[in-house]
């Protein structure tokens, strides 16, 4: 008989959450768009191996994302891109049953980059700045690809 | 003015601990007592120092326990150690809001291992015995102070 993922409580994912999630807006360099840069919000939760089945049952509450392995460091890691998601079921699940912790300073940074993002505001190169600006006062204590200022540079030498 | 803590939803801390929170029992030798051996359950929940104000509001929520400041890893930890307040404050809310991980299996352990202390069965050798050998199909991942077989070797040594 095959087990079955259950419905959690809304208030359950966001306290798992507060430990384990995380709200990240990464950026690459693209030559082919206008304006240089691609703007990526996520949203993650990686669990250690054993907990795949609680990770499969956040997938089924999110109802979007996807599920993949990490081999190095033995963990699921349960991950959102799809900004029409992000803006349609994670963001309205944090604002029903809200963080409470300092992870909520993250969140209200990434609802905001990607409702700009949703609005197409990114592809535009001073909201972009703005976002750039907003992203790096997010998690802190991440290692990022790109520093802050390259990336501000590859603005200022585009041309529209 | 002093900011107050609020009062947290039962899910939301079962969340939380589901990610952050360790069951544990910890055993000392002690010579004073006729077993040899004292029982030491604890329920922890270890944060990073900017979650303070959420560590108190947990604190609030269970009503017992205290909490303390790690420097080496700069985390506040909220730990309650009483076995009267484990039996009637931390184990009853883990039944009422039930761990949805693997997380889960600890917690019934821990809760058996805890109403034993409560009924003193860990003060009678064939007792103790059980209890050790629930205690180490505990957090497999953890470092522990003393093996299983010098416990239950001092077991064998003492006289009742």
């Amino acid at each position: 008989m095959q087990e079955t993922t259950h419905a959690l409580n809304g208030w359950y994912v966001t306290g798992l959450c507060e430990g384990e999630a995380c709200f990240y807006v990464g950026f690459a360099l693209r030559k082919k768009l206008k304006v240089g840069i691609e703007t990526r919000p996520s949203f993650s939760l990686s669990l250690n191996q054993k907990d795949l089945r609680l990770l499969q049952s956040v997938e089924a509450y999110f109802g979007c994302g996807g599920i993949r392995y990490s081999r190095s460091d033995r963990t699921y890691k349960y991950e959102v891109r799809s900004v029409r998601d992000l803006v349609r079921k994670i963001i309205p699940h944090f604002e029903r049953y809200p963080l409470q912790g300092a992870k909520k300073e993250d969140f209200e940074r990434f609802a905001d980059i990607c409702r700009k993002v949703h609005a197409n505001l990114h592809l535009n190169r001073e909201h972009l700045k703005q976002i750039i600006e907003i992203a790096y006062e997010m998690n802190r204590s991440g290692v990022r690809k790109h520093q802050k200022q390259d990336l501000l540079r590859v603005l200022g030498e585009e041309k529209g």
